[in-house]
């Protein structure tokens, strides 16, 4: 995996794990299996081939709070750095069928030791990571549903949209329910914001997609901060 | 800064970055002086070496969101890291008179090429961190605002409590509104949900300091998941 540093706009240069890291063996996980969990500890750090993961943690009541969806080419599993004890009740599942590469962090340690720049690329992404965690703790803490929820949908868009015509963006057809465990309110209430986003005419959704209109949300959101 | 790296009880190592780091000079803020914000974008990463400092993202409805408080020997500001677009909004605050050393990214990028264990600790470090920032948004999704708080009370006796007698443990008398900033509600609720911690007996309070039963605190999340 040959990649150069990237040189963003600011002219800080931001190191690609992926440069450094050799391919490992791929493996294959059916829809809903699970990759790691508390039951199944983990000691690897992966990256998605194809598919997509669901990263959750179990609540006290039962309920699961969707950490976050991991598409192609992104790195999950980072915990794993950590002892066991300091990780949380975290559990990722296939929510497709997935491909992964997986390295043990005792890898990953071994080639930093040689090429620092991994361990540098590693720490900026999670980083990086923290900062959008950050912001979910300020939506969660200040937004009404409708506006957690038009946030949610810009990110996967950003993430793992495909560009159609017209200026629409389609991703996955998430389950109101997923969706629901990542802004944190029930089923019933993202079925109603979603309808409410469909009658203001940016938002479309069917089995197998949902097609968002990214530029009019944003200019939604920019334009009632209050509201969504 | 001499120190070893630690093994845990699981056998991990973890790695300590102030092993790897070399003293810096000691800068010095007033109480509500602004270490780096918005406006005063900064480079560095900073240590605690007296005081606390306080980090918070300004929302666009013009509250604040508490990220965490910081006591001596913890490491903030590690946005830095990142390209200046994909920081966010963050600020750091001096909640009383405080004392930092600074290190640039550069120089710890420069060190770490020479010592790759400095950054597998920051790693490790960053990591953890995102781990609670999960329990965080977990909290925030299912768990009443008295659950959030005793959890908060919970952290903060923990990382900055001095133990007294009677199992008691005393911390920083952090005002109402900054509880609120931190658990995602108003002053008047957090008075509300302390003035009944305090009848329940875990909890005392005065202008000086908050005085905190942790293990009758503990005792009570785990007895009743629901509430708090």
């Amino acid at each position: 995996m040959e990649n150069g540093p990237a040189t963003t706009l600011s002219g800080k240069i931001l190191e690609d794990p992926l440069a450094y890291l050799p391919c490992s063996a791929i493996h294959e996980y059916g829809r809903g299996q699970t990759i790691y969990g508390q039951s199944q500890p983990s000691t690897s750090v992966y990256l998605v081939i194809a598919g997509k993961i669901k990263v959750f943690r179990l609540a006290d009541n039962g309920s699961q709070v969707v950490i976050d969806i991991y598409p192609c080419d992104e790195f999950f599993g980072e915990s794993a750095f950590l002892e066991l004890s300091d990780r949380g009740t975290e559990t990722a599942v296939a929510l497709e069928n997935t491909k992964v590469m997986a390295w043990t962090t005792g890898q990953i340690e071994d080639i930093a030791a040689r090429r620092p720049q991994l361990a540098i690329g590693l720490l900026q992404l999670f980083v990086q990571r923290s900062v959008y965690l950050e912001q979910r703790i300020e939506s969660l803490s200040v937004d009404p549903i409708g506006r957690r929820l038009a946030q949610a949908l810009l990110r996967f868009s950003e993430r793992m949209g495909r560009q159609t015509e017209d200026g629409w963006v389609e991703i996955t057809a998430f389950t109101h329910e997923l969706l629901g465990q990542y802004v944190g309110t029930s089923r019933e209430i993202v079925t109603h914001s979603m309808n409410q986003f469909r009658r203001q005419g940016y938002l479309r959704y069917s089995r197998k997609s949902i097609l968002l209109r990214p530029e009019m949300v944003r200019d939604r959101l920019r334009a009632e901060p209050q509201v969504a």
